[in-house]
């Protein structure tokens, strides 16, 4: 099943993606929802992020592909649990939206990621209970500024710039998290690709680690770590995520 | 004035507080609201944080007097901008709700903190602005758990475990900002003690470097620094934190 968050005739809802057409939801997938008999084109809608999370996740080093690719923050060791860090809520934006370029920001990058949306309400979830309570996936491109990364005390900037969280363009329930082909394009070139089963601590690992802290909430969303090299990002640039089975997250680059 | 967030007879209020008495409102501070004619005694309400923020973010090194008073976190030279990080809004806490211990945390500490919420949406605010986008302030508790601060990659669960966000017990508008006394106290005695004066970056500066890159929003909290030295907390202690022309935020510490 894939879900879409959009807005038609200036309402936004939820619905479900079948080949080109939206089928409206009265509801969401959180709180529950009955299916009506309306539907749309995909084409005339705007597709929004499909969750709005009151709380963003992310892993760090999460791929062996990824590790000691970003000089500014030298050598890293494979870690041996999850290393997560925050994103803040408002740096989320839309498919199509575009990535603005903070006016002092030097060094910009893109990091395609799969993203994981919280279905339930969870605390202490053991690795083999994780699935009951994720309902889905989607892309995301988790913006970095790399010397703010390299230099101020916490990544906050470097990760929660307004922008620097783009996702969508649908939630799909039922890829297999550990075995998808995830890439990142810049102006077409393939610039990262891997397979999600490199991924170091895998989903249900990530999830047991962070809700033995943190309540996780519906709509919360888990970056799960990105792949390989990113490349610096300029005005102009053009930046797919992409995910076999869920779809292409697209967001042009412009500067402040 | 004073607001507090409350529950009376199983509904939720925001209040103006006299003395000992609430007068109930009819919305809230930040979309506006009208003075009702009931009243009620603090002391027979459940008081709330009086802000659920979508967004904390708290300021680390701000009080030179703290400086290198953790261990753990080696020396540290005076910061030249504010040095952010954030906070997740699921480890805010209510006044008098219990601290819960981590299991596997081994070294905890209070940090007593004076709190800026946020009372309109805000971007690019300059430091002579920032005035106009503050709703008041309260007391926070930036609960810490020293060896995952120095070992984990982020200070995710460092500083966003459930509970590490103690605030309240109000919202004062009207105090000096750049001039109050903080107290922090574990069972009674006095642990941190510091004026704001002594914060090395003060508010208007802190919201002018934060919304320079992050939209601030209605009822986001920014922690601005704890000064001194923090002590470890364990099960069966009460901290309290004082901030002149506010109140007591007080919560008990209890282990998971």
């Amino acid at each position: 099943m894939k879900y879409a968050r959009y807005i038609f005739q200036n309402n936004i809802y939820y619905g479900i993606v079948t080949g080109n057409e939206i089928s409206e939801l009265n509801g969401d997938p959180f709180e529950g929802y009955t299916l009506t008999s309306k539907t749309v084109a995909v084409s005339e809608v705007k597709l929004l992020s499909p969750t709005l999370p009151n709380k963003i996740l992310a892993i760090g080093l999460n791929y062996r592909s990824h590790l000691g690719k970003v000089s500014e923050l030298g050598h890293r060791d494979e870690p041996s649990v999850p290393e997560p860090f925050l994103k803040a809520p408002t740096s989320v934006i839309n498919p199509g939206e575009s990535i603005v370029l903070p006016k002092n920001s030097t060094k910009v990058q893109e990091e395609g990621e799969m993203v994981v949306v919280i279905k339930e309400q969870c605390k202490n979830v053991s690795r083999h209970e994780a699935k009951d309570y994720i309902l889905g996936y989607t892309c995301g491109n988790d913006v970095s500024d790399r010397n703010w990364q390299a230099n101020d005390l916490q990544w906050w900037r470097a990760k929660s710039s307004d922008t620097f969280a783009p996702m969508g363009p649908f939630i799909e329930t039922d890829i297999d998290s550990g075995n998808v082909m995830l890439r990142a394009r810049v102006n077409g070139e393939v610039i990262q690709e891997s397979s999600t089963s490199y991924l170091i601590h895998d989903v249900s690992s990530i999830i047991e680690h962070i809700s033995s802290v943190i309540t996780l909430e519906p709509g919360d969303a888990i970056f799960t770590g990105t792949p390989g090299s990113p490349v610096d990002i300029h005005a102009g640039d053009t930046v797919e995520v992409e995910i076999d089975g869920i779809g292409v997250l697209s967001n042009p680059v412009v500067s402040e």
